[in-house]
């Protein structure tokens, strides 16, 4: 997209680093306390370009990136960070091709993102309750041209995903232990689980639940970035940072037998097994 | 990969979290101080699954992930860290369909991941001068299937690049300041530039060369990845963490006219233009 | 200490950054793989100076710091870092003339930080069960000369602390919550409480804790030092750091009375006063 | 400080814990948009309890901390933060009886920590080129009952200080380099350097004019302290922190012969020192 067309979403960068997104469309103009700026000026035009209000400001007009279009999204709660997203990519090793479960779909913003990594050949599977997000989500991908890469269910997971051997879940909920029979269920052998959740707590009760399940290869991570002053002269950090978004949990699914059981904490595995069953394996491996 | 084939790359991980990248062949043994375990256990079937060696130690098979794939890659040389390059495909706005340019290759760390990420429709134009790196490239490239993604340049870049009009520009050298002319004329209008650089001082040289050019939209940051002990009943941070890898510095190409240069400082505005032509322009839109 | 005498500590420091601490005395040699150092080279010489051993090798020559000391410390147990040893003198509000009460003493490195801040009118009761430890803890004070300042008891504290009206009061034990009342017996009124756990786990129950009794102005915080390799035009971060050693926990004893309550959550102060008290209180208020 | 006297500063924090530092006065009233709370309520009366405006609010009234006054100080420029504070304190290895020199005095921030760590018997010398901090700084420093333990300059540095053989020399000044013949010629033999600086060109430009000068054991780090929001069942650090506000560098006086020289880095070393005396003392170790 060097040449917008009407319909494009641009991005207009002030000199002070304020950002606007905006969507093209012949005859509208787009108004600030610094004037304004008619589209048509842009339509058609090169991006990149300075473009003036009538008062002199100076605007920047770009293609918006992925993380403009992520953090810009219009939202019904809070949308998943770039930082965290960019991880959950690479931690649930998607690319083209790729089939993921996703719950709950919030305001699409990562839906967004896993839909941009996994198309065309791939899929997103999102699962969200509650209307208002789900019609807020269904427009955000529509706008973003991303509709045909994600089925989006507004129903309850409570009763299970209608998918089988996705290649990655993603779980975005307040309670995602309660889903985790469901995950492994819906995952293929060795198949990528992800969980977003901000307070410790909770991640305590994730990973008690995981090692309940035929979960393995467990990891616990926070991502931070620290912005800096992009002044060569006088290089420094930010003041002020984004301290926390939340913690990412991920694991992989392994098999229901037996020899699963072998990557639970010892204690657990006793208890899952039986004493029985167990000094009949350790039997049949003496052997 | 449910179920892995001769030839399939595939992880083991043992109990106490150690990683083993293995390619499959059939009659093949992989071996370690705890015993070894036959290639023809894991070709075949399905993968999440925990083999035993003679010894009785289990490790358990698992797809690898990008995050395994560019960790354990042979290398010539420093790789990029998976934190950085999953921020770097967020910032550089790739996804499937982007013509990236990255320079140098090196061990082609960070060329799989932009492969993976823009393919099938996509393509990666990636320079290296060393010829060792260039073949070590190569192949780390064809073992992973993406030669077809990616054009590589066992070449100098000081001439400049091939390509032009390309979505996204990525330097990992040295002295990436030394090649922004080149950067500016490979990329289209409103292109993503990027760079990575792991002292400050280049920070500042390379935060100087982008304001003597029309680049705008300039940041610079880190990434930081904390990684936590996974055990529900004493959740903590690990004790040591990877305290710096790079800083990622990002810029987006502008016009090259008079209108973009308000994004640079005006001292450095001033002297570019020249103040007769200054003088002109404010006239011009004082009118 | 610009010129050491017999019995005095003193550091050698590597050209490659290694540190050594060590004590002098007429006669002794301090050895190493690269060659060796007599003490009388060091006793009343100024410090500051470079010594060479027989092969040439130079150790700098310097007054420990405050930093040096607590690090190398000889130990039963991992003593306090640095870093966070600072931090409790300040939120503690520490300095000459306070009293503070800590539990447990472990291998007295805390102890040490705390005496030489409150000396010589100040005063340190540490309280330690382990006999061994309790043994390492006066051993090591008495070598630094500061058991003038510290009463050392090797006792339990589940029976409580033998002071009163004490300014401060830090636990570092495994169950710091076990002894708030105690704690809170042993404080003055608006008297500082502080404590250091390693997991999230612990956080909880000791804010729990501090939540059911009367503390107000608790907070939870970690301290990070991030180290840069000093090298004018290569500065950057060092590769790796101390990621985490403890969470801070910090919090004011209020008075016991029904005014202090409104500091609890609204929930726990309706319990523990009773609805009665409450409703009364009210109305008085109201009135 | 239990119980307050007329003059005493008394800290009182509301319940959503916002923090008001006042100094007692019979008769005087503390106004807030939430009422008022006359200081007779606080005078002569334990701390630690809880006061009501005449609307109900409730105040928590507190002994002020040393990080509560410091973070509260009147100030005509930016204060050092309570965390770089601590670590300047253990770093410089401060305790009772230490004599100090810093410049510059700013508002006396870091005066009032260092006073307060080396009183009785210790000396702050404090030195300040602008009259109206030099102003606020013997304000503040008389507010806390300190001036006995600071002898306060407004004087310029670049002719050096009045005193020598100081236990340790702390630069906060736009650039420190300039003074380091100054630093050095004030500091006992062993004497501890420490200088703050906001951005990474400053801490280049200090360690190469610190390389150039007897000088040893250069560090340089960045404290960071990451608050928690401090609630048991929802435990996860604040969404923002403080991300930078200076970084720290130390080193050690060393002696100015031929032997300090060592510490230097080779190239410096011999440029400084000339190929002759190298030469001579290369041969002198030899035999």
């Amino acid at each position: 997209m060097s040449v917008p067309h009407e319909g494009d979403l641009v991005l207009l960068v002030s000199a002070d680093r304020k950002r606007y997104l905006i969507r093209l469309k012949h005859g509208d103009q787009w108004f600030s306390h610094r004037g304004s700026i008619t589209h048509d000026e842009i339509i058609g035009q090169p991006l990149g370009r300075t473009l003036y209000t009538q008062h002199g400001y100076a605007y920047l007009a770009l293609e918006p990136s992925t993380h403009d279009l992520l953090h810009d999204m219009p939202r019904a709660s809070q949308i998943v960070y770039g930082k965290d997203a960019a991880q959950i990519v690479l931690r649930l090793s998607l690319y083209p091709g790729r089939t993921v479960i996703e719950a709950g779909t919030g305001s699409a913003g990562l839906t967004f993102v896993l839909a941009r990594t996994v198309m065309p050949s791939g899929h997103i599977y999102s699962y969200e309750t509650r209307p208002d997000s789900f019609e807020i989500a269904r427009k955000n991908l529509d706008d973003l041209g991303l509709l045909p890469y994600v089925t989006l269910y507004n129903e309850d997971i409570t009763g299970g995903f209608h998918e089988r051997d996705v290649d990655a879940l993603f779980l975005d909920v307040r309670e995602p232990w309660v889903f985790l029979d469901h995950a492994w269920a819906a995952l293929k052998g060795s198949g990528f689980f992800g969980a977003l959740v901000p307070t410790t707590n909770q991640v305590s009760t994730l990973l008690e639940g995981l090692e309940d399940l035929p979960f393995g290869d467990i990891s616990v991570e926070e991502v931070l970035v620290r912005p800096y002053k992009p002044v060569p002269a006088r290089l420094r950090p930010e003041d002020r940072m984004i301290a926390h978004s939340a913690f990412l949990v991920f694991a992989r699914k392994i098999a229901a037998g037996d020899a699963s059981l072998s990557w639970m904490p010892e204690k657990k595995r006793r208890a899952y097994l039986g004493k029985q069953a167990m000094a009949q394996r350790d039997a049949e491996r003496d052997a």
